[in-house]
């Protein structure tokens, strides 16, 4: 790829930036030998990992920053600490691993109240002990906008991590839990539509109060499958990339997409295109064979539905079908809309 | 200590913040036990550390934010890559650690130029190189103002970090390299003086390109030292945080600052408040027997200079004396002015 440097990075994009960055990181390392040089994954998948003596390493990072990723309008703070992190533990989850230790690094108006970095540090803690995470490191400064950088490290005892790139034809493809309830929460804040209080709720947890899939990342690994990426783009961005770096294709049979009852009930025809397109689900995308994820169904302590299968058309290539193996279109779906990259 | 909640952060200041995080924390933590539950140090040193299987892992995490920690009317994008990392080297530096594996959160405003994130990334890669640190990480998002947020994860093969808590009177005093010279360097940069072409290299140097003192920090454990910290908040106040951990007092001969000739010459009297006050020169302050630190001085690659004595008054309490053992008084020196938290 050629870039051209005299462009603004929203021209170039949020991924096309990345790519760039880790090219360059890539060209810079190419040449060097060191002690501790034993990375498996640099920049491009959920987490980076690295192998130790006895185990996989992993590390990710990943920040919130007002008025781009929240408002403080529709977001308690209590709720912006606890989704600060789990974001994180997703990565770490995606990857298979256990997450063990955070790092956070605040920035904060001077007119913040105290007792409002306390929420968000409770917000925080009740996640990291939930997992028996440790907060280990923080750094605070003043900044005309809250923004909350957390780093998460995390190991598995193996080399058995989940990758993007293992995907193969004749693979099903799954999702935990439900698909879309995060974007119809974030359409329900912004929005001015009555809700019953059950549904509200519902909806406002879906999207601020996601619970990483730690340990459905697990078991995936222990049901042998290797590929997986957590849902944060929404689900066709996140299945492009499995399909990118797999050089595989996709089908996905619409009717078949795990919708909530809530979100199914009060966005009618707009709820699959929110399960399509909508981010924020932090729900695990991952292919593997029929037996084995039929093996992961019976365990999973969550939901798993098979949506589709990896094929072996162009790279990258997604097709919608429905439940009668009639193609659906894009435009009907209207999953363009929320086509991100 | 009692915390008053209905407040401003700006009342509470940084590290009363983020002592009350860093209590929120340990208090939830007190329960627990995890299996990998073998943290040594938690929130309250330069970085993090914990016991691994065959060695003392460390991490730490900071940030740079626009117009808090720089004005891109006096920085260039390579300098504030070279110092977003650099300024987390000498936190694994300050604990005697290897510097390892880097991740890396940057926030853009949309109209960022392809170029400047380019070149910050080089001014990035180029420090990561001279140190053989691997950038594995990266998460880029849009925002109102320029944000870095870099976490650095590093090692040491064995127990043997550096804390402030083991200083003892009788200690030596002594830093590495010229104290004062970053903030003469701000000073320069913000102000309309004239300066020579060399001092303004050497100022603006200082400022924006300081040298992490990883290599000193080794040697610091080689030699058996066991007390350090690096000079971010100003020399006055990071000896306090010394001070304060090791429950001693400290004298410090300001006539034996190590004050670059350049800052000596361009600030005559205001050099010594510089040198006492004036943060974010990124040098070593450590603390050990007079044997001990000759044989550093007789290894380092960098001026060592001792500058005073650990006390026995009262806990954090700190002495200025002249060369002919005159007490200074403080108004004097102005370093109140420089005072941070």
């Amino acid at each position: 790829m050629c870039y051209n440097f005299l462009m603004k990075v929203s021209e170039l994009g949020e991924f096309g930036l990345i790519d760039l960055l880790a090219r360059m990181i890539s060209a810079s390392q190419g040449s060097q030998t060191r002690p501790h040089q034993k990375l498996i994954v640099g920049i491009g998948d959920d987490a980076a990992a690295w192998q130790s003596d006895t185990s996989t390493q992993l590390a990710t990072v990943d920040s919130m920053i007002q008025d781009v990723h929240f408002s403080l309008s529709t977001t308690s703070w209590k709720e912006l600490g606890w989704k600060s992190l789990a974001i994180n533990l997703s990565d770490i989850a995606a990857m298979g691993g256990v997450p063990e230790y955070a790092l956070v690094s605040l920035a904060l108006p001077e007119d913040t109240e105290v007792e409002d970095a306390a929420a968000l540090y409770e917000g925080m803690i009740e996640l990291a002990q939930q997992f028996q995470v440790d907060i280990v490191g923080g750094d605070t400064c003043k900044s005309p906008v809250v923004s909350i950088t957390v780093s998460v490290l995390g190991s598995r005892p193996d080399r058995n991590i989940l990758r993007r790139f293992t995907a193969r034809p004749g693979d099903d493809i799954a999702v935990t839990g439900y698909l879309g309830s995060a974007s119809a929460g974030m359409e329900m804040l912004s929005g001015k539509s009555h809700f019953s209080p059950e549904a509200s709720t519902y909806l406002r947890n879906a999207f601020h109060h996601p619970l990483p899939r730690v340990v459905e990342g697990q078991l995936l690994v222990k049901k042998g499958l290797t590929t997986a990426i957590d849902i944060s783009d929404g689900l066709l961005s996140d299945l492009r990339h499995i399909c990118q770096a797999s050089k595989v294709s996709a089908r996905v049979e619409v009717d078949r997409l795990p919708i909530h009852a809530t979100v199914r009930d009060n966005f009618s025809e707009k709820a699959v295109a929110l399960a399509l397109g909508g981010g924020e689900d932090y729900e695990l995308l991952f292919t593997g064979t029929e037996k084995a994820i039929s093996s992961v169904k019976a365990e999973a302590p969550c939901p798993i539905t098979v949506i589709g299968e990896i094929t072996a058309d162009q790279p990258g290539e997604i097709s919608l079908f429905d439940q009668k193996g009639n193609p659906v279109s894009v435009r009907e779906t209207g999953w363009e809309h929320f086509r991100h990259g």
